[in-house]
């Protein structure tokens, strides 16, 4: 993008109802609609893309054994967090700057979140008001991503206001302290095109690339943090990166109230090994002590299943959302929800599983060859 | 289709000689000839179609090693079940709605099984009636699989007209108490064509997509029903679906007179595990006590062979049987036999065994690369 | 190929040096001065061509780990077997029909293979008589590989001839009592060209298929049939064909005097285990007791240096030898022998081997990535 | 290339900024400057390309576990060896005839790298005069890779050429007695279209290919070497071509004051371990008595940061930096090694490693499905 393409970022206005089969459909169609930067922005990953394209792949290393005979009709997909019921175990993980797929930005994701009766995960980085977010989410129970200040004074603002509008949890993404090998912004020459408010106070702002952005925040990150953000808030916080069972125990005797595993959707460090097969090793490690919730290559219901029954709580998800949101505004988002629950009740009935409780329980078999 | 490709579903009336070297011919050649929402309907899987691709290239998770120095010639490929003797060990699979591969349907599926002296399953959801289809098929023995219905009584009425029917086996289908995720259906826009006699007490038919139709039939299936149709019929259970030792238990206990194992050729839960992978668990916990039978990706003699030595008594084939009626009608699906009783003699021959119960104890070795 | 190609089928004649960097250059060169059906039954295997593609893949399942600072200059390539030495640890395979590939046949073959100072094993299915074949092969030892007749007066008559004619051992073929399910052959409509005179008292010859040249030899080998030859001839007999460490005491208990593992080139059954793969169990299981021979998909010199270090006293190549006699009758053959001297040479050298001992004694690494 | 194009092999000559996201994008520029027969020999590798292949893709067959909250801010990448301090981990490896890509060779390479920071390994087939590739390179060290004339006479002459070049360590290349199979140059011709200065005592020069180079300088390399190289040089020997813990011991034995470990970039054994998966067996055995360099397929800050992870002291570069050199001169060169800065800075940070050493002491994942 040149300074012109900058100041006139054009992003979609769609709404209504969107068109699709599957997610694949959904980014191939968001493609088209969004802007080549910020498309490139949202779709891509570090490196070389293996990474990214293993978290996909990697949900073949264990595969679901379907049950019989398990006296099934209409599973139950509902669950429960920190006292707030949600229709399914799958919520909205937080992704920078909604702003790139729809005029709307957060807002809208907001609606179409709290219509599927799941949780939004609203990122330092939206680019919309804290207050606008929170009020058109009415109704659902909503989380705070944080990224830091390395200005503890402007920390305390920004959980103030996280509190003011009711955040439920915090978390804290500590796997970004710098921006991974992002190439494709390097080829597009992305920069953000759009406001950040939530983080103003620190975050000078628009035409700025991702690693400016990440480097105007806190890169060290520690054990202090986790325990400082839970002493000021209050509230349960997330530690977001977690990839391995030595970490899970640095988390937890922290003071986090839970347990985030990703590799932030393939976009930090290329090779690195695919978030489903960390996922395992840290649910062990957490014991069930805190919640765990996993993000990074979720496109599928059966996907949704294998990371519960290997240890998830909750699984989030990310870029299709984004894509819906360009491509149908706050009832793309729902929409995306209902395909998780279509393929999640099949599924689990196929799979013989009455409810999410069952799902943990379910053996998955390794798969050598995938 | 739209509504007017609907009412005029035009299936193929071809009658003779088919001209193939092998199975993956076959499916060419039928995708010509059968209207596209038929085709996709019999051919395609679920979500990524990853576990129906799977199916096929696990076979070669195990290989062959030929003996030598055996002092065979001319291997004997018979075998018997239930008292029958059949001409090999590979049988006819249930599929639904022959209608769609030829106008003739389940009728001429009879007749070409019978000549090929082996066993016809026939689906619940056939689109000839009971008498027709038994008639055609005289002088070979036929299984009837049961989609149940809700109703306890059309359950009763359906058993009683498929044992006044001669049917010498139920196989009750307990994996696909709802339909798969088939995104070639939704793109195709199917719906079922014609009518299912069999089960129109409580099957309303013509116009339904695959979702309807198995939402009218019995979601809650368990133990007791196994129980039940044993018990009412006096005829051997087989419980089709069974993918892991603990459900071969489940289905023993519950009286059944053997046991299916099946993905449903991919159709139900896409990142399940591949069907033969599952074979050997199964056959170890079934230990012999009742039949295995095996179905999910058979297209080779090598297979069949496989399977067997894995511990499958009987093979079960399906999509092939399906294109080689729509291209030939019952000469075709004979012929797909033959092609089977061509490649498991010469498979027989090079690896050594003289008949059926030397290759249960023919070793396969692992292939880890696969 | 229809009536009129079989009766003019025009072998090609070509004479002098082939223009090739490395075998697979060669096929490529070849299958466009091969005619169609000849070139197929040459270059193809069994069912869906997954074995032909392993057996030069499985080499990758095993690494070569170089050595350095080993003192070596020229690695001495030169072996021996039954008193006979060898200029390297590379004979010729048993071949069919080499008329398919020139007018010449297997006189030119013999020639050049004895420029090369090592072993042609002639088939029993040559198209030249055998007092020519052994002409024109003098100054090199000579095995006659041998399909047996069903009757045991012409086998002696052969086995006559074959002393007669110095050959120095006897391979019995007993992979391949049918032939393998060859598609490549019945899309081209392949029938043998050319008569067979080594074994026309039992071979009527031209115009027939392979299952039909199979089929009128015999089939029901045994124990007892490696005993006779051994007895009859009074030369070493190998066993070729032989996969697992079973087959391989069968054979010595039976009186053989050498062991050749081979799944025929991935001919005979598709699935079956790489050849490779086979290697070091059957190496084992002979324990030096006797020699042993390998081959299929060998196309490198670090081929043959896996293979030895497997535990192959000898290693046997087919195709590329045919390929190349097409190109450049007997020059072309003696340069495929002189490309294996040139890569084994380097291989040697880098590995730190001074010699074939030394190759028999390096490790190889296990890649389970391949 | 023919008589004439030898003659007049014409390098490139620019410099200035490359223009680049990453190593890939530079050899795809580079083929297009750099004339056919020398960028074949540049790039290219053994037979098959199987091992050249594997050696970037064993990088994932260990994958890194990002840590988090480990109180980082901008790692520490310098490191130090024999007294000499680096910016970073990263060195130039040995590679013959840098004219080929360039006008100035290896004269513009050493100012390249010294502005770097860091180490060039000069070969003992530059074209350039020892004097000025060192006086070039002033500022930063320099090492002496050794190809060894059959005469000890010369080879204590080349050695006293490399002391009073102010060489600080020599690397006797011990994988590479003999060309390895490099079809490319068989396929262009290649002969070497420039003079070799430094071996100008044993090499005649211009017009040969690499067979008769690599011919014209000592095979039988022994230990002996290593022990006459150390004793008479008195500076530290690496050992370049240990792939084995057997190696490793005896070159240690030898006096070697370094270990190598490489595969020569895939241009010698095809089929031959990928380098990467030899380097944790070789570290192990070399338990740090004496450092480690490895080289072979490293593109990526990540490939640094998994060889280091996996015992390597200092990682080297080779073919990147001559696409560079092509496309920039010496301000190309040094773009190479920025690179390496800016992707292992971050990959270190996301890793949770404040400096070389903590990077020595990540624990890497293992990969099986790679």
């Amino acid at each position: 993008m040149d300074e012109v393409q900058k100041m006139m970022y054009q992003a979609p206005d769609a709404e209504g109802k969107v068109n699709f089969v599957n997610l694949y459909d959904l980014e191939d169609m968001a493609k088209k609609v969004i802007p080549e930067g910020g498309y490139g922005y949202i779709s891509s990953g570090a490196g070389d893309l293996w990474t990214i394209e293993q978290n996909i792949k990697s949900f073949n290393h264990k595969v679901i054994v379907p049950r019989v005979l398990a006296d099934i009709e209409h599973p139950d997909m509902s669950t429960e967090i920190f006292g707030d019921k949600l229709s399914l175990p799958v919520i909205m993980a937080p992704v920078a700057s909604h702003g790139l797929a729809h005029v709307k930005g957060e807002v809208a994701t907001a609606k179409g979140i709290a219509e599927s009766d799941t949780i939004f995960t609203i990122s330092s980085y939206a680019n919309k008001p804290f207050k606008d977010i929170s009020s058109a989410g009415k109704g659902a129970p909503q989380w705070f991503q944080f990224y830091m200040s390395k200005d503890d004074g402007i920390n305390r603002d920004i959980l103030d206001e996280a509190k003011a509008n009711g955040m439920k949890a915090i978390v804290l993404t500590a796997d970004a302290t710098v921006g991974g090998n992002r190439e494709m912004d390097k080829r597009t020459g992305f920069v953000f095109p759009l406001g950040m408010p939530i983080v103003s106070a620190y975050q000078s702002g628009v035409g700025q690339n991702m690693d400016a952005v990440y480097g105007s925040s806190k890169q060290k990150l520690s054990p202090r943090d986790v325990e400082f953000i839970a002493e000021y808030s209050g509230l349960p916080v997330f530690v977001k990166g977690v990839q391995c069972a030595e970490d899970a125990h640095v988390a937890m005797e922290s003071g986090a109230g839970g347990v985030w595993v990703t590799n932030h959707g393939g976009r930090q460090v290329d090779g690195g090994r695919p978030a489903f097969d960390s996922l395992s090793e840290v649910a062990e490690a957490v014991n069930k002590q805190v919640p765990v919730v996993f993000d990074s290559g979720v496109r599928r219901g059966t996907h949704v299943f294998k990371a519960i029954a290997q240890g998830a709580d909750l699984v989030a998800i990310g870029r299709p959302v984004l894509y819906s949101l360009a491509l149908g505004g706050s009832e793309g988002v729902k929409q995306v929800f209902d395909f998780f629950k279509e393929e999640l009740a099949k599924t689990m009935q196929l799979a013989g599983t009455h409810n999410v409780e069952e799902i943990k329980k379910a053996t998955l078999s390794n798969y050598p060859w995938a």
